[in-house]
């Protein structure tokens, strides 16, 4: 496995192996792996002949009282773990060159960032796209993984795809979870086992509303009451919003009658955790 | 010579292009073709085995007051230009492709955007830096060609491509100019004969200015009030600005000490012309 700091260098690979006629697989980590990463990686891994893994923790994603500085790295684990899925390159650049002097360009796609985790993060969803776009020109892959975790992210950098006529394929793989339900994430690492207790509450009322609307269930204010008691009913869990939002559109819908999404965002002790499920016929 | 308008057949015959180790050279226009865009496209032909030339009037650059309505067109002459200059293949997506139901994502590179032109047309940049980023994704050049006429945009989709690492080469072409020194612009085609006469007061001043700034002037003030002072002379001539900023920040500056360039933009009759010359030892 080759480790590039480089974007040159980065550039250069992979042009050399689209040359060759090789198909180029992509998935783009803030690194801390967990099973959810490797999920994206083993299924990346069948995708393409070169699979290039990026670890780089993105400082224009983080709003000034965020946790960039904190959010946790461990280099070894995670080359480790590249390795084992079976990654060819790991691509980290360094911050100095991805956000040089007089660095001012930003990708928007306004609509889809500005619900949900966009209320309390206006400038995230800016800085997902654009760190994204920076990171397709240096891999230039065929193909890019995404968890649905992050559904949000996932529905930006769809349509930014769409718009900008970017030549990628973007591959969503569903949500990878704790034997609990608890939905991996690398902010995970925050919890105390109590607060981990707790955060099994968001899991537990998503498949709740899933099963309500199952039977039949179409109203959001019914869902979203029925998921604020289950989770209220923790101690310590604060929560930033419960939404059902058009899939399509991400605003907000009184009664389902097309695919929705119900989306959360809960802190709980130090971690920030969001989680989804998604309700359709 | 080949015409292409759906953005999946030109990625995918660029594509291919590739694969076969040919080098695509790429000039992007709004169509209606003269002098420069000729002089452009020559150049294309000398840098790249296979030559692709856009021709597509973006909307999104233009204010809602603007003329993109009337912005000029000519098909028939345009595709014989580009087949006389050496093109293999003209561009020319449909706005409805470009531009589809639910378009949101824009490319902003907004210190750059800000002055000069920025200031009465505060959304064109934004607009310029999206089509070209869509562009080169349709088109995949490996280099692309721009005039120095258009000093800002220049300016601007250079900073987008270094900070999004795009793997393109950007080239600039000097202005090129009629017989008595008016830069060539589609737009010139919206002035009558006489206000011809007036416009080429443009070149005249920004002539005089590169020659003191030759014998020594680098007081901006000064340059810009002789500027003025030629310009005003003639009648009908509307000054939108006329500055002296640094060449790579683009803000305005007092003293020359580092490159510069004086821009401006006048509006004669319905034709909002620009022009611009560079100042540096």
């Amino acid at each position: 496995m080759k480790i590039i700091r480089s974007i040159a260098e980065m550039q250069a690979f992979s042009e050399e192996a689209r040359m060759q006629g090789k198909k180029i697989s992509f998935v783009p980590t803030m690194g801390f792996l967990h099973e959810g990463h490797l999920h994206l990686i083993r299924q990346a891994r069948t995708m393409g002949d070169v699979l290039i893994v990026s670890i780089f923790v993105n400082p224009i994603q983080f709003g000034p009282s965020e946790d960039f500085k904190q959010y946790p790295r461990d280099w070894d684990r995670d080359a480790h773990l590249c390795e084992s899925g079976g990654a060819d390159v790991i691509f980290a650049p360094i911050v100095e060159e991805m956000y040089p002097e007089g660095f001012q360009t930003m990708v928007n796609v306004p609509h889809l960032s500005q619900n949900l985790c966009g209320i309390s993060r206006p400038t995230h969803f800016q800085g997902v796209a654009t760190v994204v776009a920076k990171l397709f020109n240096c891999t230039k892959p065929h193909v890019a993984l995404f968890g649905e975790k992050d559904f949000q992210q996932l529905a930006v950098i769809k349509r930014m795809v769409l718009d900008l006529n970017v030549d990628i394929n973007i591959i969503s793989v569903p949500t990878v979870r704790e034997a609990e339900g608890l939905a991996m994430s690398s902010r995970n690492t925050y919890l105390s086992a109590e607060e981990r207790r707790s955060a099994l509450s968001l899991s537990k009322a998503l498949f709740k509303v899933r099963e309500l609307f199952q039977n039949g269930e179409r109203n959001a204010r019914v869902l979203i009451d029925t998921t604020r008691e289950i989770i209220t009913r923790e101690e310590g869990a604060a929560i930033d919003y419960i939404k059902i939002c058009d899939t399509a559109t991400l605003q907000d819908v009184d009664t389902i009658t097309r695919p929705a999404v119900m989306a959360l965002a809960v802190k709980i002790g130090n971690a920030r955790l969001i989680d989804n499920v998604v309700l359709k016929e």
